[in-house]
């Protein structure tokens, strides 16, 4: 049918999203033309700029509009503190729980011999540029407990030795998690790590 | 973060969209964002094209970029049969199964006392008027089988009686069903309408 060619090629686009297929991607669409003028008429819009706008920190890899983002050029949050983080994601994760003050370095994934992904194609040599040049005091390695994640964690650690002080986020029971459910590497942990009440 | 205010705009709004959440929501345009030139701006453009051109077929309901939609105008489908479904997603599946060659009627929902949707807010008037300007000679009625899909049914039936010849889907196992996981209901509907062999 010519007259939906247009219609059939956004719901193939947003099946392409994740957490989308074609099944809900048409549903999606439907309920996008059916609210035109409150829903799909603003999201094209604000994709456009964003299309134009958004683009990654030269300095952290945070994705923004500008080519140094905000949480880089704020001198609050220069304390000597830097969060390294695998993706934008988990740096958002962060600043939703608001605990972390400092600075972030985002490595855009982790090393991986299978993928053939090296230091070089993480941000890492940008990080070890970061540490004498930011006055870094402390790395905190905020990495996925994967085994990916924590590879990665080990090589930054190598290579940050003896250089600033090194740590990483606490393993355990998370907040209104019930052991039933937990497993068994993470009760493990967290009776490793018990603390004296 | 004012510089990423568009940003935070886009995942409001991606967050509106059935199947998506606020997480989700978030993964999405993270996704859009690192994919920017292979589908943030193609999906910006066609949703623009989209916003522009799509409409409801003022005919029948389905939705194009049309006035009076292919199905509508084709000659080949005009071949007295009308299938009636409650939404254009509905229109879609039916299309995809490739096996009804007449054309539709979209009613946009089902008749509800409670959401206070009576005969008027259905396109139920221009259904009546299409029976004798396109020589209707049999209505089926392909409304989801709930109750207040089958309550539309039967005020449509009740409507049409004895003008045209009214027929409605089959109801009993799916292809690839397994009894054990279908419900009372389906399986008495089966049972009823058994054939034989």
């Amino acid at each position: 049918m010519s007259s939906t060619k247009d219609i059939d090629a956004l719901i193939e686009l947003m099946a392409k999203l994740p957490g989308l297929g074609p099944r809900s991607a048409r549903r999606a669409v439907l309920h996008l033309i059916r609210k035109r003028s409150l829903l799909l008429t603003p999201l094209a819009d604000v994709m456009q700029t964003v299309a134009a706008t958004a683009r990654e920190c030269l300095n952290c890899g945070n994705v923004g509009t500008l080519d140094i983002c905000d949480i880089c050029t704020s001198e609050k949050r220069a304390n000597g503190e830097l969060c390294v983080v695998e993706d934008v994601a988990d740096l958002w994760a962060m600043e939703r729980s608001g605990v972390f003050k400092g600075r972030y370095h985002v490595l855009g994934g982790t090393l991986s011999a299978l993928d053939a992904v090296g230091p070089e194609e993480l941000r890492i040599p940008r990080l070890l540029d970061r540490i004498p040049s930011e006055n870094v005091t402390e790395v905190i390695l905020a990495l996925n407990a994967t085994i990916d994640g924590q590879t990665t964690a080990h090589y930054i650690a190598d290579q940050l030795e003896g250089e600033v002080r090194l740590t990483s986020l606490a393993q355990g029971v998370p907040i209104g998690g019930e052991l039933d459910y937990l497993d068994d590497g993470t009760i493990t942990a967290a009776m490793r790590a018990r603390k004296t009440l």
